[in-house]
């Protein structure tokens, strides 16, 4: 199955405990494509502005990522600046200058179209929508989302939900969508709304995924060395959805077996991308080390 | 091997969005102790105030715990009144007062010092240390503090930990003690002091064992009936160390394997905790019962 990654392609300023960059590759889909490369060739559909280099367009070819989808515009590149405090639990958003972003209007082609699996990094679901609308032959949809939009467009983050097949949102956006206090009655109740898979992001406490009649929890890999958290949502998305695309054959439903493989790949991919900054750690997460960090999270939970 | 647990019997005030609960049974000992009875039958060193029902005590030992080293003072009995918002995940303190326990002085027995196994739960790291250094033939030493004691008495606190070998402390205190915002480094820093193990525990995210030479890592039960999480804590360590103590023998270390299977066993234990107000919730914890949950939580991370 070959997959279609509609979401930003960005510049990001980044401030952490252990350093500070600026104008670094940013935005989910080049976080989602490059964790997802290993295992799929991703085709990203995005847009950027003049000022974007076309060395990050190579960079993220050089994965393997079809960049043909990513238009150019007049305006500017999307660019989000923020910083981390000392316990890196949390991304403070200094400034986001949507740039190009605000009036982007994802254009498909046919080939586009007739793409099995789409994942709809997170953009206002109004677009995630209408990006949906226009797949003809689509079998599986992964959806992210922020609390942003759960606050300014609840119905339409709702109406996406509804169509998508497997969902990524952190336990915040998932309490606050829900409504509900306890993370399992709120994956839940997510679940009866469409999705066959709800997986909950608890950033160093790993990940749960509640799909039909069962719940997985996957620890984080136990790295010690934070040293950017940016994008490892995205990561581990782009890991867990390739995983699922490469061992899932077209026509059959995602087996919860499959399912708890992909989530722990993406725990891995995901433990990769913290260990620098940008993407500068998630590009060193070759199969081979990918398999090594799966195995020790194997053994991690085990008893 | 025969268990000492030395901490507070007591009153509690709770609020919950479930309900108001005003003097039911509390304190540390008290919920640690009923969590271990399914496994061992330790005896509690504590004092409690002339206002304390004798229907108290005749419930804890209906458990098969021994209280016959809880000492009457004419004081009033330690009461502590606290409550949970919404998300249930902090406990808000109204009032403390300490009544008879601000001159606890716990007195033990010829037989009591030779008790082979320890558990000093969260008092005055002060009073941990006089009553560790009266055992005579102690193999096992397991330690609660919190962070009023790390913040007060950190030097006390340092002492005591040195001499245990296994401790049980939260993901913030385990941050604040090491002074280290990750949490497995925070754990390592506290391990390096002497503790052979340091329990983390993460409440709704389960519970982190860093023993020597390897990390295991235990979600927590999922549960979606939370009512009151007073004495999860101490319910949690009550289990575990109760599992250690039956399936350790006398003068044996205890092995990863033990340790990883004590854990879950605890995890177990305090999943019933938290479904009803004071101990109304880990009573309904028998043996079989926490069985059921151990074999829920092997599956819930395997894959």
């Amino acid at each position: 199955m070959r997959m279609l990654v509609v979401g930003s392609v960005a510049f990001d300023d980044i401030q952490t405990p252990f350093g500070v960059k600026k104008n670094v590759l940013g935005g989910a889909a080049s976080h989602f494509s490059i964790a997802a490369s290993p295992l799929i060739e991703p085709k990203i559909i995005a847009v950027i502005g003049h000022d974007f280099p076309q060395k990050y367009i190579k960079y993220l070819s050089d994965f393997g990522i079809d960049t043909s989808g990513i238009e150019k515009s007049p305006d500017k590149t999307f660019h989000w600046s923020g910083f981390y405090e000392h316990d890196m639990a949390v991304a403070h958003t200094r400034s986001t200058e949507l740039g190009a972003f605000a009036s982007f209007e994802p254009k498909l082609t046919e080939e586009d179209k007739q793409r099995q699996v789409l994942f709809l990094a997170n953009i206002d679901p109004v677009i995630q929508y209408k990006v949906l609308k226009q797949m003809k032959n689509v079998q599986l949809v992964g959806l992210d989302s922020m609390n942003f939009w759960i606050e300014s467009k609840k119905k339409d983050v709702w109406k996406v939900i509804k169509e998508a097949d497997i969902i990524f949102l952190n336990d915040v956006e998932v309490r606050m969508l829900a409504g509900e206090a306890s993370l399992i009655k709120a994956a839940k109740v997510i679940q009866k709304h469409g999705p066959d898979v709800v997986i909950v992001k608890k950033g160093e406490h790993g990940v749960m995924a509640v799909s039909h009649g069962e719940i997985f929890v996957s620890p984080a890999y136990p790295t010690e060395k934070v040293i950017d958290p940016t994008g490892a949502g995205d990561t581990f998305a782009g890991g867990c959805m390739s995983y699922l695309v490469a061992n899932t054959q077209p026509g059959k439903k995602i087996t919860n077996d499959v399912l708890r493989r992909a989530v722990s790949w993406g725990s891995a991919v995901a433990s990769f991308a913290v260990e620098g900054f940008s993407t500068t750690g998630v590009a060193k997460a070759t199969k081979k080390a990918i398999e090594g960090r799966v195995a020790v999270l194997k053994k991690l939970s085990a008893f």
